[in-house]
């Protein structure tokens, strides 16, 4: 997987949250949605380059040539739209630190119609990296009807990692549900880490392939408990749902990290009483590289 | 324009307003996101097929084939992935009444790999229509981690109206941006009508065309502050911000209904001092076939 | 239980909600807080006297003279002091159909220290009843470092009717919980009906008296699930968890039709699996005039 | 001024955000409402005491008298009442470390009629602090409809400063309102510090005393726009609107930080175009024994 992190900001904290609302809508799947792409925090006036309230952002995709097509097309229509905002790159370093990049304002500029200009700023200093040497950052000023449109040229992108994941069981779908949204509270705040799925979660694990040939990926019968008497299921006794937590990550310690927090605040939340078991999906062995061993995960969180 | 409108029900307010989040983002332009979606209003447990909180979405395409690709896309990604949703036609009324269908389980079911089941319902008698005739309603119930996603089989599709829009001019940009909330709040409770944009309003009005090949629209300059003294200008003396609200609508009337709150509400924001004009924007004349004329509409009003 | 109505506005919804929260807060017992005070809806701006965006309240207290003490102090300290904010009654009607006032601007106007303004209208029309005859409206204009605090001279109160309530018994906390958000849901578009607990709902049912001299009112065990060995429980087999939503209103009939539509989202939500039973306290026949019959409401309903 | 430190937790975010609204609801001035309260920030699962989502609450009052009756009777009617919902001390530390205690379930056990059971734990480890020896934390677990309500014996206070303030002076009020929201938004992530205004900030400053007899506290015409020509004003030419955040704080590095933060992040959200003037509120020096001079803070900032 490619990453890239970016910065939204805007004269006060609702546009910008509508902002990132709509640059990141419809995009939990690599595959059908392109990138996958949620909010990673939210940041404080004195956390962003033009130090206005703000949200940063981390996308993936399955390739960098589409986080370079996606990611322009979706700043595009919901951050260069939306009133008083700004694009930065959320990855600090020019291409000497990454020389892989995905466009901004190279871009977006060109809506400017002529009329845009560009600046150089030799110094950075913003942002939680420096660049190993330095270089100049290029902002395009965009005119638009509330005045100016600032937005970086462009953005370095790195690899990074999608899919770890952990599974909650549970008695009924109620406390399962609390239990999935006291992991995903304990996995907002933490850096390098998203959950694409609405609300940060999903019910519909899948397994590669389907007896319909056209389709990529179908329901995973082993974890769906209404199929419970009609196929092998993988549920043990007494689970009456389900829900799973994808999440893509920057390394695999920010996954492994943001697993075992997850976990933690999931038990804390609905106790013995409520879950049958915690798990993990490994696609039949299909999909990935990477395995996050949810043992060695919590056993390593107590050493 | 085709529209077609969906019902989005959930176990609690929370994951319905996550799934209609992800469902509606990235959807403020037929051109660039293949759909304009926004959520039309929230709807009370007493007002959906299911008696659960739920919300109703407006969708619009240039196209009846756009729509019937756009939706079950979407809907797969964002609707059937989040836990305890259900989705429901917002239209009333079978094929006697709209012939033109949006597949919605018919699509999605075969998520179930075989293990869906088919539910016909004949009497509907719910939401705000009646179909002309007695036709069943098919459901699908496709087992999921959580139980099994219930989804109606398809949703009519209608004619439409896109585009529709006004155009607010004032001294600051935060006097423009309050007159503009207040104009999006007066809006968000009416029947019929979406602002898609982010927060419900755009700052990067556009003018048909630009001096770059491959560019279909770009900044429209003369309405533009920064540019007063570059270009011709169309803003009024003292003019220092502009945002424009984008309206799609089931109809003439409600967009026209909507333009007059609109403009009733932004007015009565920030008065005389803050705004220095309202107008709309008709694209040179190269666009639409509808016109709302502003001062007919607030006339008519007061009549 | 005597229960007035005030409309806040605001320049935009992030104020006015704003302003309400702390009007609000701490105010869930007539008893410890002097007043039952909630949101009773938002509204538009084509529903409020200044055509911003509003919101309405209902407060209820024991006696006239609380009312008349609490409103005043608390909106000194919660609208007064919020920016952009104005105050009016939300009881339609002067003296001859609202003989008994609580003081709002009569109160509130000497903070302006002798430079506020009083200002007559006599026609009013707005909002959703009409005076028996016509009689000047007097709003107060008090000098504020925004401008000026525009806010009603009084408004009527009236009687009413506190202490409505069901209690929802489930199989788990989860499941309790989602029943009672479907029912505060259903609640929430109610006109003349409030649930001024946090959330809408309460787990701290209480019998009358105590052993402890000094307390008014202490658990009532046979609801605690902890205590079901302990006590005589009146908790149905398999009951894990118990919830009670309270209702005040400003009729019978309204919480009547709350507490029906209360229930049947409950059950819509979780279902039979998941509750266990729905009653209504009756505090030992202690307290109240006024008895809700579940079981009629819920006939009543269907007939 | 006395502070204390809450610590509410709850099984999802929601029920916390409730409880909260409710615990810090009418709680803007030590005079009118015995406390100033407000949430100082979100607590992350890891973060709190029992593994669950939580919020962070300080409480001021001018006497510890006032502060040991105030909080109890609000956590009775907030916290205890609220399901899920858990209170803990947020000063972590014994009678050793603050000698000076404020009741939590030392008065709220009795709601327990006689069942309410204590647990003892003598290590805690938990929190931002250290006890400077090992001291028994003790809880109480109260039978309530939804399990137990376990809430924290006592919470240690301290002494405190209340009443720092920084005021916006600008141009229009919605560009005051920009530069508000912005330096509140910088403010939030602070610990220790708390603004505990409606939105953060008030509209209604106040000289001490009135041409009234009987109130303390009036408009300060100096800082009324409206009031401009009729009063000796302190406004600088073009202001017309004026708003002022007020914070209390756990000590006055604490306070200094937050308006250094608040007044860089006013200033970066409107810029020169949108404010007048930024100014300290002295009342006459009548009020307060600290002084925070503003271009100490900002210069000091600098160096």
């Amino acid at each position: 997987m490619k990453m890239t992190r970016l910065i939204v900001t805007a004269a006060d904290r609702q546009w910008c949250e509508a902002a990132a609302a709509a640059m990141v809508g419809f995009g939990t799947s690599v595959i059908a949605c392109g990138v996958e792409i949620a909010v990673e925090r939210e940041l404080a006036p004195q956390e962003t380059p033009d130090g206005r309230p703000g949200v940063a952002i981390l996308a993936f995709a399955v390739s960098g040539k589409e986080l370079e097509e996606q990611i322009p097309r979706r700043a595009g229509q919901c951050i260069l739209t939306c009133p008083t905002t700004a694009l930065y790159a959320g990855l600090i370093g020019g291409p000497s630190v990454y020389p892989k990049r995905v466009p901004l304002g190279k871009t977006l500029r060109y809506f400017g119609d002529g009329n845009q200009i560009s600046k150089q700023i030799w110094s950075t200093g913003l942002g939680e990296g420096e660049p190993t040497e330095t270089e100049a950052t290029r902002y395009w000023r965009v005119p638009v009807m509330d005045g100016e449109f600032v937005c970086e040229h462009d953005c370095g992108r790195t690899e990074a990692i999608g899919g770890g994941n952990f599974i909650l069981l549970g008695r009924s779908i109620e406390t399962v549900v609390t239990a999935c949204r006291a992991a995903v509270a304990a996995i907002a705040p933490l850096s390098g880490v998203i959950t694409p799925f609405p609300g940060g979660a999903t019910r519909s694990g899948s397994k590669v392939g389907s007896k319909y040939a056209s389709l990529f990926a179908s329901t995973n019968e082993g974890f769906c408990p209404s199929l419970r008497e009609l196929t092998k299921t993988e549920l043990p006794s007494g689970t009456k749902a389900v829900l799973e937590i994808v999440l893509d990550g920057a390394s695999f310690d920010a996954i492994a990290e943001a697993i075992a927090a997850g976990v933690v605040a999931a038990c804390e939340a609905v106790g013995g009483d409520g879950l049958t078991g915690i798990t993990a999906g490994n696609y039949g062995g299909k999909l990935g590289r990477h395995h996050f061993h949810l043992h060695d995960l919590m056993t390593g969180r107590e050493a």
